[in-house]
């Protein structure tokens, strides 16, 4: 096979637009149900471009080229993506259809493939163009796809089976809840095309994309409790077809956009959030009513049942012994010198396979040394690899996918010289509040119908005082193996941008408990504990209040605490979490591993 | 002059609504600048109920009635409005336009009065009529002043100068930067409808609305950095033409309409928030392009400048005398059991007149003993008047209109009884995780770019974690000499349908700080002072970071405070705070006042 550069590449896609007489294209890292991490036969952008960042997108004319990446990736697309053939464009502030108003003539039609992107961002870059003489036109299949000679075909792997003892609720009852939902609203089916809740709706798993154990499918479901499964058929096996019962009918993937042309007179209802344009076009066009409502399988997803919150803490539980066994490993061997990022991130994995039903990482890990953790979303590779420098802090944030859970935990740890050494005053001091603010809010207690943009400042407020703060959300929803970001709550500053900060807490939601601190060169601190969100029985309650309880345990690093800057009802919550790491941990460990958790978490 | 009765009244609407060939009508509590507080003139409501409450409106058809109050107001309009005549609904549960639709018959015309209502209320309202039948159109002339004979004028008062020496600013300035943005939007003008933007932009008061010293009257301000204010005539002295100056035109207030049916092809901008649904009718009518935007005078005078500062500070202290005698007063005189709500708050307002240069009260003083204290709203009246029985908790919320600042302080103490007596541990507990939430507020610390919805949290979260809370926001906006209640600013609960939590919060503006307690038919505690926004001068801090700073100064009840439930930074906060109110307060004061002054403000 000819190995095209990105020069060809580029060439081949403008001779493919002007066979179709368009005169422009959008290509984004999307899939057909918005995930948040796709498999290899959707990896366009980085075909086209050889950039290898999670978000971004380009764009390309008859002429001209460009790439917009977030400031995350301002360097990175610089080192990855050649200049000669893109322009560097910086989002949010640079705008495509300004761009295409740049460098378009009048008149010019520049498509999108509806596939790829939600109606509201179509309407978002129709209106971003107003006025400029640009029609935005829907592909009738990817022009990349057509010149991508040895583009990877979607996964082929047998979708599993989620056992109802993990899933803690059958799928016929999932599906009568959803039933009951559409009867309730006048609506007649429901599509379903985000990953996560078809696996969640049908008790279903899969292997199809990097970190979350999903299978490429569709879901319709009906009022009546029936619902149509659209998966390629070599992923299908006798136990699913067995497991899923007479009410599923179970079709070929490819038979989905046919299935939603034939729904003429129904009411269906489309979430804009995770249903594609395609999807609502496409409906439409068949003479369908199109009701935009948020995916009535979310909110029942993120309310974790009894099964779901054991099997969690049995997840947690494992994935904390690994943990642990990783930092004493760190403590010994890294004053050396010796050990290196990508080392680090491998010797983990192994304590992590060693431990539990590890199917997967829920995410790349990061595993960041001095410098690099002041990157929140640093990524080591072959590239960007260095030695963990004796007397500097590391910072590594990771998680596993367990079939009864999925796991995600930052530790920052001073790792010592072979002569013994201190954390400085500066470090100590950010640390600490960065732990005072994870206290707050793992203690906080809330009135029912408060949402994680109501306490997110619980968790800034000691590094606001000292005049510092953190750049991303303070806390995310988590799966029950399955996404390791999961909506719809959210713990971040209303206003910032990110989606659930408005968004009511229920009791069974899980979220991630993690302030952080970043100086830019120098170090990272964070610090991530999985915390479940439950009723607080309080004596003289007026009305219901919930807060939450740590799900996550592994010793926080007392040689980076500043004492003095706790209060004790902080020092007493340290001293009980560390309690329960105790007792949680050790039963799991042996020998020097368990002395070393013995020793991590006595009182402080 | 025959004194009409309110069926008499309710009849005389009917027949002129019959004459105008309308089905029904809207009567809303509310005058041509959407003020909070109207004007006798505009109190068509209760000229047609009898109803004396603050919020609520009327729907009258010909052969039906409804008067529409929320929940503060269930008791009340029973006492008030003649059930024979209205039929009692409850808002927001009860849909204004769901009940035309449920006792209109199909084509039916429901009438609503243009100069009372934004554009975005009638919209609600043709929404909630939708495919009901029924026409909802603008009335020529409001129906009930065809057929109120004894309406009174709106009122003639004189407008008066506010000084340059108070304002900070001139007019000329505070226009220019009008204009500035005018330009800079590309738009030829802008409207004034709020009578508050009119005062701060013009630098005038007034006397023609209760608690709130503005001048009925409108501007049209233009982007060359002149105006059109219309005012009725008798209001307008020489010396005021004079303070105008040249760029200034002044004209009839009744001039109003027809202006702005003169600007044809102008881009004009109308706040859709202030400007009512007339403005930009009449605007359109007449060929002006109307573009909805904030009024822009709405955050420069919501960002008090420093002669503002100052003078607030110095309204602030000599309120705080009166406040400070007022309660040593109570203290003396209440134990005997012979002091009324009504007597108290007359005995403040004497303290509040011998003290400064009163203009008003800046809004109808709350005098709440024991559990009158637990309605937030309660309005004490010859109805409601109790004496404040000794041994119970007394709640006090009132503020002045002084022409160097407006003030808003609430105390909450303990009533003795002359042998002597101890509040129970449960409102000491209450009163103590109001004040812990108060002293978080006035310490918090947050960068630029915080909005106080982000914050309202640090007020509650102590009486969260006794499974409490207060109903209402925690802080708002307050003028100079101007609406004790002002915008955009507020600290609450975001989603909370209270306006202004989203507004970032800038050094300059002032707010109220004043979280509660409530226990029904018990007590009520709320502990208000006003705070100004000030930048924080903070070692290392990466970026611009923010506070606040007590305004107002008057001990804190220590009887009603649980030591033990206070930290130590809590305990050093009060004590600064009181050694602040001793500076301020003792050099106006005297003998046994000063003694009571000094008592009250030793270290805890």
């Amino acid at each position: 096979m000819l190995m095209q550069t990105h020069d060809a590449r580029l060439k081949a896609l403008r001779e493919e637009l002007k066979r179709r007489d368009l005169d422009g294209f959008v290509v984004p890292i999307s899939d057909e149900h918005m995930s948040e991490y796709v498999g290899d036969y959707a990896q366009r952008l980085q075909w086209l471009t050889g950039f290898g960042g999670s978000a971004g997108f380009a764009a390309v004319t008859l002429t001209h080229a460009a790439i917009f990446v977030d400031g995350r990736y301002t360097v990175q697309v610089r080192e990855q993506v050649d200049e000669s053939l893109f322009d560097y464009r910086s989002i949010p502030g640079d705008k495509l259809g300004e761009w295409f108003g740049e460098v378009c003539a009048d008149g010019a039609r520049i498509a999108y493939d509806p596939w790829l992107h939600t109606a509201r961002w179509v309407d978002a870059l129709e209106r971003e163009v107003k006025g400029r003489g640009i029609e935005i036109v829907a592909a009738s299949s990817n022009p990349i796809d057509a010149v991508w000679a040895d583009r990877p075909e979607p996964s082929g792997a047998q979708a599993l089976i989620h056992t109802e003892d993990l899933a803690g609720q059958s799928s016929a009852e999932k599906r009568g809840e959803v039933a009951e939902w559409l009867t309730k609203e006048g609506l007649d089916a429901v599509v379903v095309p985000a990953l996560d809740s078809v696996a969640w709706l049908l008790n279903i798993r899969g292997s199809d994309v990097a970190h979350t154990p999903v299978a490429l499918s569709y879901v319709i479901a009906h009022a009546d409790g029936t619902a149509e499964l659209f998966m390629a058929p070599e992923k299908v096996t006798p136990e699913l077809t067995q497991h899923l019962g007479n009410a599923v009918t179970i079709r070929d993937r490819d038979a989905f956009e046919v299935a939603l042309g034939a729904m003429e007179g129904k009411q269906v209802s489309v979430d804009p959030d995770f249903g594609v344009a395609a999807i609502a076009q496409t409906l439409r066009r068949g003479g369908a009513e199109v009701s935009l409502r948020r995916d009535p399988t979310i909110l029942a997803k993120a309310i974790k049942n009894p099964a779901e919150i054991s099997g969690h803490r049995d997840a947690q539980a494992r994935d904390g012994a690994a943990v642990a066994r990783f930092l004493r490993w760190l403590e010994e061997t890294a004053p050396s010198g010796e050990v290196d990022e990508l080392g680090a991130a491998a010797k983990l994995l192994e304590f992590r396979r060693a431990h539990g039903d590890l199917r997967d990482t829920s995410f790349d890990t990061i595993s960041a040394a001095a410098g690099h953790g002041a990157l929140p979303h640093y990524r080591v590779d072959e590239d960007s690899n260095i030695p963990i420098p004796p007397g500097s802090i590391y910072l590594v944030d990771s998680g596993g996918q367990y079939p009864t859970g999925t796991t995600d935990i930052t530790r920052t740890v001073w790792i010592d010289t072979p002569e013994g050494s201190e954390p400085t005053a500066e470090m100590k001091d950010r640390f600490t509040r960065v732990l005072k603010g994870h206290i707050q809010i793992d203690r906080a207690v809330f009135p029912q119908g408060t949402s994680g943009g109501q306490i997110d400042a619980l968790a800034r407020q000691y590094l606001w005082e000292a005049g510092v703060d953190y750049g991303h959300g303070t806390g995310h929803g988590v799966g029950s193996f399955l996404g390791v970001h999961e909506g719809p709550q959210r713990i971040a500053k209303p206003g910032g941008g990110q989606a659930g900060t408005a968004q009511e807490l229920h009791a069974g939601m899980i979220l991630s408990n993690e302030p952080g601190y970043y100086k830019p060169g120098a170090f990272g601190i964070r610090i991530e504990n999985l915390v479940l969100t439950v009723e607080k029985e309080i004596d003289g309650a007026e009305g219901r209040y919930l807060g939450f309880e740590p799900l996550t345990f592994v010793p926080i690093d007392r040689r980076l605490i500043a004492k003095e800057l706790l209060m004790p009802a902080e020092i007493a919550w340290l001293d009980a979490y560390h309690a329960r790491v105790r007792e949680l941990l050790a039963p799991q460990l042996e020998g020097e591993d368990r002395d070393w958790v013995e020793r991590e978490t006595r009182p402080l």
